[in-house]
């Protein structure tokens, strides 16, 4: 097992906390969970769904902040330790092509991944119904928005940290207007960002696992590893009180990212402790983003909580992947090419 | 801001807490929340959706009790600071014109206003569907019910507190025949509380305010201030774990009340803490009755809260009126007569 | 069954023709149905929901228009002998108290009724959802449309022919902002036709009558007879492929119209001709108006047919209510006061 | 009073709690819920709804075990004090008539009776839809499943613990494809448990008790009484934030059980403390099992805590039986004998 | 193709065209369709949904009569010729075991057959929902109705016209409470009618015939032939204008009949025809009955049109059979023994 | 008027009749419709949603053939005059980049367009979900399929018979996975076909037109005029009883197609013909292909009727352009560039 190797950068101030003895499974909680509460700045009444990468000595985060109006918008937010956040008062400003303004109307549930030496944001923003917006940072100064790749209606966008045959690769959830009671993971190539195609169906809900039966999104940008592209995603099923969001685990072929090798059955985690069994969405667990110290093997996996808070969980590398290894279930065409 | 005057008497016995320094927005909650807790009295099982009066000495209120067999009715309840309730173990007697027995199938979200030297119970009873009832007393003894005002489906009646152009005028929330998921506020006048008409559209839900984009419904009766009528309202949004209500504000023209002056477009108050969050409606912030103490300007709010227990929070009238003037936002028509 | 007497004046140039030998049941069609065929007029597409009176030595009516952009509006239409109709091309103008333009924003399924010297034209209109419009006219030149007498959501008004104890009455049928899968048939009384009170609940859906178990609605304006108030209303059922639309028939009491004598469990037409199985809403017979001969107790039946032709029928009020006491069922507090 | 007896065994190391003076009804909790916590056995992620008889010294169970993948399977627990559980990790082995395995897809919601010298597990299965499924033991480790007794869609079935003129008698609950929003509990008869037939109906949801207004399904068998069959179930209500499910009580005719004798319209226990009403399905109380110490006339009821946990209730008999006498309403044809 | 036989009896005056030259598919439809129109007796609008056997010198049926107020009951009639049909006014009187007068609340879809020298109705019923009935004649004069055999909601219920391993078997779609969207067909078996069990299922909707892809329910009694059980089925798909229910066929193992043999994938009928397309439920054939002359191998298949009409189409067995066997198409798990 | 011209071809054989005198609006139906009838070749049961162009001497189509299995497939079919029709019995062939066969498992709603001198086909096929299918052809031999241009859920795709500025543009309606209940017309644009970007909200459904108020979509190519391109599309309204589907007009701009310029506010045709009114799905007219012939301006629209026939209607081009310009109705942002 000790075989498996992480690509990627080391981090230094990776935030870390020893596995609890008592703990089942790959995936164990921060004891000081969660690490942003409600009400954390003036006018935001709840942070959650965002994203963290290494920035400088410290860290720098996208996040959702949930406006005392009820509406969402990204803001910065810095830490030197991830796990204390400041949050910027303001959103992040955005700009087009020609470097006039160009804000979303609406944004929530950023996803942050580097490729190469640019920054970019993927979140859900409104196209005449919830769509994918892209923007592009080399500073967390200058934001350079797109104009708009993918027709609605579509959610959970998710960018591979590097180019795959030339072309840039993206996991999306294909949606419907409102609370989708459905969904699978896609995946789509770009030769620039701005033309996509070449679709390609990834992974369906369903399977033995139940609380994968409603509906899957992608979660945090896929980690390329010795085995595949480890993904952590997000499963849904629905009782007769709504809808429960866990957390998952799956591997991709590196070589054809929509073929799944792997997935496990079992979720990674599901909501049990108040903060994510309790709030303005009871019961979410929904990974946004990791910190992966290479060298280690360490990932730190942030994830909203009860769409109300930002919580904390870690893992191994090499004991996550031969969890979900052990645990895994081939579900519907997950080992095809994803071709109709 | 100091010239805003409310209207009304003085409250010597008014319940009062200062604004804790983390306090964000003008209205805070009362530290010993909730000031009605589970199974008040045998038989009732959760009193909530509540309204409140000075009356002699102390205070009186009509409560919403909800049976053991869950059913909801009106009860009188008592108290000498507004805080803690002696609820009466049987529900309020009415009769009708002629002094007959004249009891609701049901009732519950009782408003409860003064208008000239005569009580006003307004509530939500069944009339083939969920509609208006309206009763009236001076000593809280003899309650005598009217026939019927309005069709179903009808909720959230609110009585102005004074006849305006020598008519009585009233808010409600045309609604349908279930868990309504839409509605907005009307307003509609009569000479003798018997015949009703000349119905206006007030305020529709919806804007940037996410809170309130599934429906809005009236709390409290209007308190008059010197900006015009202070409306303290609930709004509704829809998770895909069900609809959470908050509390909002907005200000109504005082000659021509069917005009929205200003309007927040923050909720004031949002479910939050664990006797919101958690209980038989999870996520319920309702606001049926204030506590003005005219002088002072200071407003207590009693809000249903999870259809479970009494909140209570408080507020100052200039600052309430500052913000929602600070934070308005037209929505639709908001600004016009109501007429088609 | 001689005895049965019908009030009201004589039409000399009623339109008529014999029961068939075949017919079953006391309504029949006539034979040159549709009166009115789809594209009577440029730019109307279909023309049905309509209402006609005697007027001077001919007809007048108040007709349903379906524009070629599918949104409907009320116009004039003019006959000799209430068969072949000719409509006019502009909607009816109506003006507010003051004289001004008061249009509504579209308008359906108008009654027309004749109360001392002056006619009502009452219909289905937009007031944030469906709601009643009110209008009336002495010479069918100028209408004057009174502020909305009733809130949303609500359909099939039908005035009574005259006041009773003083007051103007009105049948309708709250509903919802849709498809309203629900209704039954209240009672409203008026002073003065502006507001509007002491509602009573008249008519329930259901019973054995499988052909309105889904919901009810007034059609033609009551006509006073010796054995109450006849009223010609339409039931409702569901099928797997939709709502099927038939007619029905009631006598209300004449001192107490919100009590139901006699309501026949049959109903008294169902779709069976292709005009009326066929057309843009296939299965509807929808009556709205009669022509009565009160010497010779013959009724013109005017009814929409599929939401797309005016149909026509014939009965003798003697025989038609003789049907409909021997064919009556007792539904729900059918002949209760009506209050809660 | 004290003239209640009920029929079966003394239970020597029977769990028990002094009713606490503060307690409302004649049903009180444990004080040390829940009896069976989250993750109680390695891949094990939540036990509820599960159902527990003496066994030798002490206990055995069939517990309700949702697993890591979220699907449900039955397994043994053991117990001395019917208090502490161990949990076995494996499911229940099961084989058909010739000893071939034949092990459940999913399984849930097990209730557990003797009947004679038998044990009989039934619980709910896949068979195109969810189901009854039946098997019995006499050991607890060769389980005996039959070939389906019943068709689809049903759940809730009851075994009564002693045949009835020669027949096993069943309660279930006909149910649809989903999480159904209707039901009522029916009876029926076999022979054998192969054959099912003369089925009747006992018990409509409904009635004065709001929170059965849904659905209503049975728990633990029933227990037999000097008055008739104690039958305690459950009923649920919808609220606009989902289902609610409260522990009811009923009296059924000891000759003609599908007579409905008494019929408490208060709930026994609802929701209200935070293992009910907060878990993977808020608002959960399901009651599928009692102890019964025939001497003293103790009662321990089991029952599934939001989806999530087990709780543990107690009551005496004839408090029971006087409190659902003393609150007994007639539903619907209870009284009847249940032929159509 | 010549080798295939059918069993059962001659019927001299068998009713039958030649296959028109221009026919696609096995069956053709009788040109004097509809053999009974709207309006057939006095009280009755529709009579659909209809089964035949010959009966003395003639045919005798059970027909499904829907009264002019909307509700069905089954009536008798009579032809020589089957082609003809005259239909009793009076519903078919039921009795009890002890010859009690025990009618049906409301009856329809009736199936009609000879097993020995008794004929069996079953049909729809009301058992707090709907439920199959069943009645067993000799004469058609007594007609003794059993207590209800099924728990509700079940639909076409079909029995095979001989026992098998001393047994009766019956076919059944278990369904919901409404226009249920989804059925599959179900075998149970029963030593004495009374009593039933060792359900299984026998066959899916959906695969590659777009017709069935929403239910299917069994049609006339199977036909036993030398290569299996023929089965005449109706399937249901939905387009955004309602059900659309076709005809098929398929064939089942003679010594294990939950074994689905072939199947064709095509419709043998769908609506095209004025009566099929255009009635009270537009876009019905719903086969119910057959007619079969065992040694011409001839079958007449009755089918409710629209709801609203009763048509007639023909087959000839042995073209019929290898049809369904050229054209079959294997659905989920139609070749089990359908055991869970 | 005169100096509208339309680019194109002439088409010598061009199918025509004279605009009958009392026909309204400027489209009228072909007096032979339908062109397609019912089951025009073994084992195809209808044939609607089709698409024509001119080849060699006549003209050739990709049909939309419903398969007696109800299931869709595009089939050739040759004509010499484009009203008399030969429908190939095999489905068209395609093959993948490399030859290799590559069928859609349906096909349906085709539509075809020749670019430069490559035919396109574009057609809505299964990519886990109702997605986008293109293939192209030279000789109508030999199809080349893309690898899925889109992801799910989309339907009528269209494309420009002309590159703009170098690229391919498509119009495209997204949808969801049922009979969508909503639905805009947006555009997209492509260097290559394989790869999307840049889109663009393009028209919204609604405004006054009450025929297009539940969704749009496109429907022949759009025709290239000198005031703009002609867009034919339908629009669809929702009454009780299904959707109604009829066709409307609008001119996009030259330069920026993602403004529109023009668009009627009625409907260019709406079902009125039994064809169009009754059929698999009644109330359906679906415009899917035209023939321009650009000298005369003369146009035929083919279009499904009923999803059972295919209809014929014609136009003059400038008189339709007229009266689109005339009619026209600013919708929404219709004006704009169509960026979010």
């Amino acid at each position: 097992m000790n075989t498996i190797t992480v690509a990627g950068q080391a981090i230094p101030s990776m935030p870390w906390q020893a596995k609890p003895t008592q703990a089942q499974g790959p995936v164990w909680r921060y004891s000081e969970n969660p690490v942003v509460p409600r009400n954390p700045a003036p006018g935001i009444s709840r942070v959650f769904n965002s994203a963290v990468v290494p920035w400088e000595d410290g860290f720098i985060g996208v996040f959702r902040a949930e406006y005392v109006n009820g509406r969402p918008f990204l803001h910065l937010g810095y830490s030197a330790d991830a796990l204390q956040w400041k949050i910027d008062e303001s959103p992040i400003p955005m700009v087009d092509g020609e470097g006039k303004d160009y804000p979303p109307l609406y944004a929530y549930d950023p996803r942050l991944v580097k490729i190469e030496d640019t920054y970019y944001i993927i979140w859900c923003t409104d196209f005449h119904g919830a769509a994918l917006g892209l923007a592009s940072t080399q500073d967390f100064k200058t934001f350079r928005r797109l104009e708009n790749p993918f027709l609605p209606f579509n959610r959970n966008g998710v960018l591979f940290p590097r180019k795959h045959r030339g072309r840039f690769l993206l996991l999306s959830r294909p949606s419907d207007s409102g609370h989708t009671p459905f969904g699978d993971i896609f995946l789509s190539e770009s030769p620039d960002l701005v033309y996509w195609g070449r679709h390609r169906h990834v992974m369906s809900k369903g399977g033995q696992g139940w609380w994968q039966t409603l509906k899957i999104g992608g979660g945090p940008a896929p980690i390329e590893t010795s085995e595949g592209w480890l993904l952590i995603y997000h499963g849904v099923t629905q009782t007769c009180n709504g809808y429960v969001y866990s957390m998952g685990g799956a591997i991709l072929d590196l070589d054809e990212p929509s073929r799944v090798l792997y997935r496990s059955q079992n979720f990674l985690l599901t909501p049990e402790m108040a903060y994510e069994t309790q709030g303005f969405v009871d019961n979410v667990i929904f990974p946004c983003a990791t910190l992966v110290d290479a060298p280690s093997g360490r990932i730190a996996i942030y994830y909203g909580a009860a769409d109300t808070y930002v919580g904390l969980a870690f893992a191994q590398a090499d004991e996550l992947i031969s969890y979900i290894k052990a645990t895994s279930e081939v579900v519907g065409d997950d080992p095809d090419l994803g071709r109709p």
